[in-house]
């Protein structure tokens, strides 16, 4: 299956930076695809921190159990993360546990580190058994080949319906030390709110302790891969995991919240957000790519669950592909979101134009502004539903023929 | 817009007994549409009891916060139903609560009943006021043509995106004394579960006092109408109305729970199930109808809850689409339910065939005869989920490309 690149792509993928203590290397290994590279094994430097945000799926992959696993056995230091794309290995009982433990005990013995320090993450077909040899196979050849330029052949080695690669890269200070931070990321369906989406994976140069990292993942997490949404769905595989080399070699900070990592949190705030909107970009069958900006709600989680509300509705989105400027179908979404909203003072404006206030249509509304920007690809739609001050920002694509060819066809 | 008669309609409208104390009327009165009648008048004999439930959509239209009034206002009496299509009157503002006002005001006028005993329902676009006049001009020509024979033309006047008009007839006994049941609905998107989908009356000749049926109707919409789904958007003008006329002549029951009433609690149930069901066949762009049966869970509500996980989910409506035993999804769409579910005890059968149990597939597992049956036009997807003795059946229909062709261009 060749799909299209999505005409919501990034015009190429982005430069990166090496990140000092991270190697990279992918291979071929015919998990499911041929002709394409289908592995990469990350290597990263010893005393590298590594934190974790994954499904909250009740059916997780045996990856996931795994990782958990892992980074409280390992404490969370880290020295290598083997991921492959062509079958999740999820559903798959002690098959699949076996699986996993066999990655993780060659990959531990070739790299010399322990098991608890390997994280793995699978992603493709749910329900087969892996065939985790042709992974440990090739071990020894990707340890040869680890590069630190190796961020554009990672990120496409993880894809599966994903029709580019994503990849971003920003910089920070920390105390005056420079830091790098850098990702990859791949997912396009099963993308649903509450977890980190697919499989994620950041870097950064910075001295940052484990629990410290953590807190900063879990924050950053919440504003940006659980403000996205294609489908609603949620993966059994959902994995976002950041590693933290200390090369830049910045005195630790403890504390999350310390005004030091201002700058840091900032830059792994835009890291995780341009990879979670990479991810809409590459929504299955999206062809416009939506923010939804919600004000008003009784606070930002109450804001956050109506703003997913909108962008999880099947009408919102098919309208928004039909180019639709079908307000009342925002109303219904706000409407079953469940969290309080005033009805008689809802206010909607869709591409900055004001649509309806205090519940009800504005006066000699002139929908023509409205349908034009309905045309773009980039569709804003900000609601405000007067109860309070709380806020969120939650981005989605629109609802196309596509989505259904991809999805009847593709085994997932 | 002319819509082909969905695939899964029954073969024609059932015969409809008369319901002594019920006569209908319709009229063309041109709210929305030209060329087709639009409104129904539905007359209810003096002392009629009548129960209700709602959407439970924050931003509810005018009617359903009429009806809620009127049910405690008239203590669970009533006298008439007034409904049109073609115009929701939701997020109307205090346009809309007047429009309302003006309707009950006429027909209590026209029928010599008080307000609170006329009740109100609208379906279709929302956002626009309702041209009521247009309503009340008509209400004197249709109460000289009520009919105790209307119930098709009734069906067919409440029509929106709906292919075929939906009624259906059951009989019971209550004490020895036969008594009716007979309902219309109509709805076909915005279809999600926790309440009485889009609009819904059913009628009876039973004697019964206005709590008893309140109690009767919720009971039975949570095994019926609250188990479907068509794509998990929530009307803002649900509603689901019961009246009891009396004119059966038996002796008031009050316990709901009472045993002379296991009859009738029986064919309320099968009534309002055969109803729910038409909607679901009827769903927008339906080609399959998916009855989805979940045992194993912690308790009942929880069953519901991963039979809607289920029900509601893109990537598993549209495998069904697509004809794929993508059993997969299945377990994906259990976890993200949020209720527990023994990952490793997890049981499916598709089509009455086992496909997985113990949380792995079966050893030797031969798709060939779920692929048949996925061919079909029923599917039959069952799940137990290990936990304890929990029980729901689900209805859903299968996500189709007509589904996103009726959204992306119909204004509703």
């Amino acid at each position: 299956m060749a799909l299209a690149r999505s005409p919501l792509a990034p015009e190429r993928f982005p430069d990166m930076p090496q990140v000092p203590g991270v190697r990279l290397a992918t291979r071929a290994c015919g998990v499911r695809y041929t002709g394409r590279s289908d592995v990469a094994l990350i290597e990263l430097a010893e005393g590298s921190s590594v934190a974790g945000v994954f499904t909250r799926s009740l059916t997780a992959s045996a990856p996931v159990d795994w990782c958990r696993r892992a980074l409280k056995d390992g404490l969370g230091h880290g020295r290598a993360i083997l991921v492959n794309a062509g079958n999740a290995n999820a559903f798959t009982g002690r098959a699949g546990e076996a699986s996993v433990t066999r990655e993780v005990e060659a990959a531990a013995m070739a790299l010399g580190c322990a098991e608890s320090q390997v994280f793995v993450a699978s992603t493709g077909v749910i329900g087969e058994v892996l065939p985790d040899e042709r992974i440990t196979d090739q071990l020894g050849g990707m340890i040869a080949e680890l590069s630190a330029d190796g961020w554009e052949a990672a990120a496409q080695a993880i894809m599966t319906t994903d029709t580019f690669a994503k990849g971003a890269a920003y910089y920070a200070e920390i105390d005056g030390n420079p830091v790098k931070l850098a990702g990859i990321a791949k997912g396009s369906g099963m993308i649903a709110p509450d977890m980190a989406t697919m499989l994620a994976f950041a870097f950064t140069d910075a001295n940052l302790p484990p629990a410290t990292l953590q807190a900063l993942l879990r924050e950053a997490a919440d504003r940006t891969f659980n403000c996205i949404t294609v489908d609603g769905d949620t993966s059994t595989s959902d994995t976002l995991l950041l590693a933290a080399t200390g090369k830049a070699g910045n005195a630790a900070v403890e504390d999350p919240l310390d005004h030091r990592l201002d700058g840091f949190r900032a830059a792994l705030e835009e890291l995780l957000r341009d990879l979670a909107q990479q991810v809409v970009r590459d929504g299955e069958g999206a062809r416009k790519f939506v923010t939804i900006r919600v004000a008003g709600a009784a606070d930002d989680a109450a804001a956050r669950r109506i703003g997913l509300a909108i962008g999880n509705s099947p009408l919102v989105k098919t309208a928004i592909a039909g180019e639709d400027a079908n307000w009342g179908r925002i109303v219904m979404a706000v409407g079953k979101a469940g969290e309080r909203a005033d009805r008689d003072r809802l206010a909607i404006r869709i591409g900055g134009v004001e649509v309806a206030r205090d519940g009800q249509v504005v006066p000699g509304y002139d929908e023509a502004p409205v349908a034009r920007h309905m045309q773009g690809r980039d569709i804003e739609i900000a609601v405000d539903v007067g109860i309070a001050g709380g806020r969120a920002t939650v981005w989605t694509c629109d609802l196309t023929h596509a989505y259904i060819d991809i999805n009847a066809d593709y085994r997932s």
